[in-house]
C-alpha cells in the first residue's frame, strides 16, 4: 500500500478517422479508449491479461478519470501512450498516463485513472498478493533485459 | 414467417459533436448506433423493452447490416430515424430504416439489419409467438390513436 | 472573471446498447459524450447554439476533463445530466456536471471540463461580452417562467 | 473502370474493451472503424496516405456499407482485416474486407464499402490516373519482395 513508481509500459496507437471530430483533431473522449489500450498492454507486460483477471472473477472498473489535453493530436498520427501504476490502496489502484508523439517535444496529454478491484458480487475486494507484486516490480520485457 | 410491412416507429436523435469527423459530418459507423436506438424505441412502441428480452434469456445480435448514405448529416442536426420490421423467418428478423431531416426532401439514409434470435447458449431459437405478434401488428402508440 | 454559480441546465439521455461494455454497464469514456450533449443543451438554453459559435470563428476545445464515477449506469436507463458554468477566466470556462437517475438517490457521476476559447488561428481569445453575459445569467427557459 | 482483383493488404487490430457491449462481444458498429483502419493501411501499402489525399483537396466519403457478421469477436482478441479494391467506376471505388483470427477457421466477417471521390466543393470528381494506377497494381510492400 502506498505511492509507487512502477515502470512505464508503452503502447503505440495510430489515430483513427472516426476518432476525429469536425474541429479536425481527436475528440476528447477517445483518449480514454487509448488509456484503456495502454492498461491492457501494461497487464501483458507484467505477464497476465486483463481477461485472465475477469476469468478469476476480478474486475477493475474505473471510479475516477482525469485528463489534461495540452497539445493537439490528429488523424493518422502515431502516438505513444505510457502508463504506470502511481499509487495503490487495499482495494484500489491509480494508473497514470503520458501521451507523446515522435517529432514533438514534451507530453501532449497527461492523465490518471483510479480503479477499484471488484469481485463478481460487485463488492470491493483486496488486491491479491500476486497482483500487488506486479505493481511494484519491473515489467517482464524490461527484466528480460536484466533490469 | 414472411414479408411483412410492419408499422414505422420513429425516433428523434440530435447528432453529437463526437459523432462527427474531420470531414465535417457524421462518421459512417455512428449511423449503426442510431439504428440501434431506433430498434429500442420500436420495442418500446410495441409494449416491451429489449432489456426484458435479455432478461428472458433471448438476444438479438446483428448478423448483417447495410447502409446507403445519400445525404450529409451534420452536428446538432435533429434527425428522424424510422424503423419497421420488413421480413422475418423462424429465428431471424429484418429491420429496415430510413433517416430524414426536417426541412430536407427525401430520405437521407436507408439501411437494414438482419438479426438472429439467440438463447443463453448462443444457439438460434424460434421467435416466440408473442414477439411474432408484435411484428405484424401496429405499434401501441398508434393504436392508442384508434389506428 | 471569477467563480460563478450559473443555473443548472438539464439534459435527458437514454443509454445506448453500444455505450455498454462487457462488464454490463456504460463504458467510462461515453460519459464525456454525454457531457458534450449537456453543453450543447446549455448553449441552447442560453439562446445560442455551439454551431453559431463556430460560425463566428470561435471554438471551445476541452483542455481538461475530470469524472468521478460513483454509481453504475446501465443500458436503456434514462439519466439526467445537469450542467452549469462554475468558473471562468479571460479566455477559459469551467463547466461542471452531475448525473442522476430517477428512482435512485444522490448523484451517480460528477465531473467538470475546462475549455479554452480559441479563434480560427487556434489562439486563445477573450470571451466576448455576450458570451460572458450568458454565463452569469439565468437560462432562457427559466426566465420564461419569470425566474 | 471495371472489376479488379487488387491485392489484399492486411491490418492487425486488437479489440478494445470499450468496443465490446454487454452481450460480451464487439459491438456491430465498431467493425466499420476497423474497416477504416484497414483502408488507411491500404493507402500506406500503396505509397500514399489518406491524409495526403485530403491535402490535395480529395475526399473519399462512404456512400454504402455492408457487413456480414458470421463469427463472434471478443475483447483483446487480435484480428486480421484484409482489404482490397474490388471494383471502381469513374468517380467511385468499392473496397472489400475479410476479418479473420488466428486459431479459427474461415472468415469471421465480410464486408464492403463504396466510396465516391469528392473535391473541396463536395462534387464527385474523376479518380486521377495515379490513384487509378494504385488500384490495379500490387502494393509496395509486396513488390519490395519482388512480387
Amino acid at each position: 500500500m502506498g505511492i509507487v513508481s512502477g515502470d512505464w509500459v508503452e503502447s503505440r496507437i495510430r489515430v483513427r478517422y472516426g476518432e476525429t471530430d469536425q474541429m479536425g483533431h481527436a475528440y476528447y473522449a477517445n483518449y480514454l479508449f487509448w488509456f484503456e489500450v495502454a492498461r491492457g498492454d501494461w497487464c501483458r507486460a507484467h505477464g497476465f491479461t486483463y481477461t485472465s483477471l475477469e476469468e478469476k472473477g476480478l474486475f477493475l472498473p474505473v471510479v475516477e478519470a482525469w485528463v489534461r489535453y495540452k497539445g493537439e493530436i490528429r488523424y493518422d498520427q502515431e502516438i505513444t501512450i505510457r502508463v504506470r501504476v502511481a499509487e495503490f490502496k487495499r482495494a484500489s489502484i491509480k494508473f497514470e498516463y503520458e501521451v507523446t508523439r515522435d517529432g514533438t517535444n514534451g507530453v501532449l496529454t497527461q492523465g490518471y485513472t483510479w480503479h477499484v478491484l471488484m469481485n463478481r458480487d460487485r463488492k470491493a475486494t483486496s488486491i491479491p498478493d500476486w497482483l500487488q507484486a506486479h505493481m511494484t516490480t519491473t515489467a517482464e520485457r524490461d527484466s528480460a533485459d536484466g533490469a
